[in-house]
């Protein structure tokens, strides 16, 4: 087994996520109770045990944490079994690996095709697993791998039930996953030229406990010590002082979203201006489609539909971001009250066309290829999504300015403003 | 029960660590068994089955992570008894809270009387358990009691063996932790004035895994903002150049101590220097008292001994720093081999006397009272303490430099000196 890359061990505070797929009775959850060693789903010989997707988080040596997804099979029936199905599939796309579980003593079902492909089109890493090694008959486990072996994904065999082969698909999902991994870009990539300071500006009412800085604010930090820039960090009444006090203005001003309107004041208009959220949407996500999707926030209208995405319900900057500050500013701009949905959820509501923007948090907990695939779904369903970052800054009026130092994502939400404001849609 | 104060809350990274003292079979092991709900200590009803003192590690709401320490009988007999009594009392100086059980059923012993005037001399904080509540007859309860009056500790009537009295023991230990506190005092007290700014120096070569930073940097640089302070962060290679392109200087430059003496070549003599180790020093300790001990590292002769104390083995700045660097360093200057005890406990060896000078780490992970306690323990065997910061100063030869901003503790230094070479000790 190859030593983890650095890159990985800068994760830690990530968890990978794993699904299990395959048909029903396959020993999805039995596979998934012998990696994790616990016993939470129930496994039992009746077909469609698992309804829900089913998560279990352990530590995989040397990836670290790891959440394993135990989904329902993918051949049930009925129009429960059919909307299970399509949860299974929903699961899918935003996965860090996939695992297939196949019963190597049967067929390859249509079934196991439709994840194959849908996985080689996503371009999600995946492993095969050949289960009930116990039962296989040679010929028919030969007739799989010949079946499977177009698809180029690592096979491995196992027997759930007897515990063999599982150190052997351990080594391929540790192999896959570093093989697959996308690192998030760093977040003042490019900002600070060498020989030159940023400034941080650090507000202490909102975010960190007592004692402490948020991550990003670490990571702020540090990256800019590692590339040997300097890095003043100041709190939001001071930033116009601080800057008055400098001989060389400062490269760049990144502040906390929350005080951007204030911070934007003390900024003089030639100095470079961002937030710390729009930094993570670029770090985690799609910057430009970000952008280009805010271009719907001024088209909302009283009753519209919005949804609002936090992946995950241990918000390091308050809770109060996405369920309480964001939906007030958005009816404000708006002049009437909006029908907002709230998921704090690491599974992203199936259905997203009866929203007409989406409102992606930071992602700090999960990885960019999740946040990428979240991105996708809105795409493939027609829905514009943002993200808080993004959202804030149009909030407050100051979108232009924060997004001034990304010529890209600028140009991005600008044309994508004029497109509308052409069609005039629904005026 | 009052609520937590939220200087408390700021510790959570520390354990409160909590020591049960009291006669051979007063029943603390199973005290300890029942506060903890684990089963480690081996409970028999022979006197004297714990030997040396024995932590167990707990969660106790609100107060958070706390280490009970079972210590073994103060009555213990015979030669190896003798010695682990004095054990159980040295464990006693440095304790966050002490309990002491005795028998409801029986009488205060001389051995009880020892240790709570050890108590009141020390001002350690203390609650007395009356055990084996099942046992106590109603006459020598009150003649218990009325002995324990005058000491003036919450006394709690408590049955280990029936699992009664335990909420308000409880109760109790958390009102008198929460009473006796000894917050650290903050890094940066007093170091900047309104509207000024400090230099963090960090160096990336050593300290933090990638991403992040030391709890010392974290700790500063929130410290500053929470007083409205400018912070500018540069790395070892930088400071000169961050100086330069200030239009008014720092009020303080701040350095991580292995990067000291470079760091000092680049600050021009009237900005104040100092470290994050000094500073640690200052917020866990006296560092009056240890710029003081330092003066006995120039006394230094080949073949002495040196006791290097780390109170855990999770340095967050690497291991090398007390195992290799100092030691070398301190041989360096020295010009001959010295014989190191290097200690990695959070006990303290007994016997300090033939140890020339006692060398502490910054104790991040261990309370102020702890510190403190080790210290006065070197005190009262009249053996010189310094510490990590204060030492790395010195060997690097800028001692006078980063004691310059505090006063006192570089006329501590200086007197120390002074006395040494005016007695010609050991010349």
């Amino acid at each position: 087994m190859n030593s983890v890359p650095i890159k990985l061990e800068v994760q830690k505070a990530l968890r990978i996520h794993i699904g299990i797929f395959g048909r029903r009775n396959a020993g999805k959850s039995s596979l998934i109770n012998r990696l994790t060693g616990q016993n939470l789903s129930i496994v039992s010989d009746i077909p469609g045990t698992t309804t829900d997707p089913v998560e279990k988080a352990c530590e995989l040596h040397p990836i670290g944490p790891v959440v394993f997804i135990d989904t329902a099979g993918l051949d049930d029936v009925g129009e429960l079994g059919r909307e299970r199905v399509a949860r299974s599939l929903s699961v899918l796309s935003w996965m860090d690996l996939a695992l297939l579980v196949i019963d190597a003593g049967g067929e390859l079902l249509d079934s196991d095709r439709l994840i194959l492909w849908k996985l080689k089109a996503q371009g999600t890493p995946a492993v095969i697993v050949l289960n009930k090694a116990d039962r296989s008959r040679g010929a028919s486990e030969a007739a799989l791998r010949e079946s499977l072996h177009g698809f180029g994904y690592p096979i491995v065999l196992v027997s759930a039930l007897k515990g063999t082969g599982l150190e052997e698909l351990r080594a391929a999902i540790v192999k896959t996953v570093e093989a697959g991994w996308e690192p998030d870009r760093p977040l003042t990539e490019g900002l600070v030229p060498e020989g030159r300071t940023a400034i941080l500006v650090v507000p202490i009412d909102f975010g960190a406990p007592k004692g402490r800085l948020i991550p990003p604010q670490v990571q702020a930090i540090r990256e800019l010590m590692d590339e040997g820039r300097g890095c003043l960090v100041v709190r939001e009444d001071h930033v116009a002082q601080a800057i008055s006090e400098m001989k060389v203005p400062p490269a760049v001003v990144i502040t906390d979203s929350q005080a951007v309107k204030q911070v934007a004041e003390q900024v003089p208009p030639e100095i470079p201006l961002t937030t710390f959220s729009i930094l993570m949407a670029r770090s985690k996500s799609d910057l430009e489609k970000l952008s280009a999707g805010a271009a719907e926030l001024p088209e909302l209208r009283p009753g519209d539909k919005v949804l609002i995405c936090e992946t995950c319900s241990h918000n390091p900057q308050g809770e109060d971001i996405g369920r309480v500050k964001i939906p007030k500013w958005l009816m404000q701009k708006t002049g009437g009250p909006l029908d907002i949905t709230i998921a704090v959820s690491k599974d992203f509501p199936l259905e997203l066309k009866p929203y007409r923007v989406v409102i992606q948090c930071g992602g700090c907990m999960v990885t960019r290829r999740h946040m990428l695939a979240r991105l996708r779904e809105c795409e493939s369903q027609g829905v514009p999504m943002t993200n808080y970052g993004v959202a804030i800054s149009y909030l407050q009026g100051v979108l232009e300015r924060t997004l001034s130092p990304f010529p890209e994502a600028l140009e991005a939400w600008r044309s994508e403003r004029q497109r509308r404001l052409e069609r005039g849609e629904r005026r």
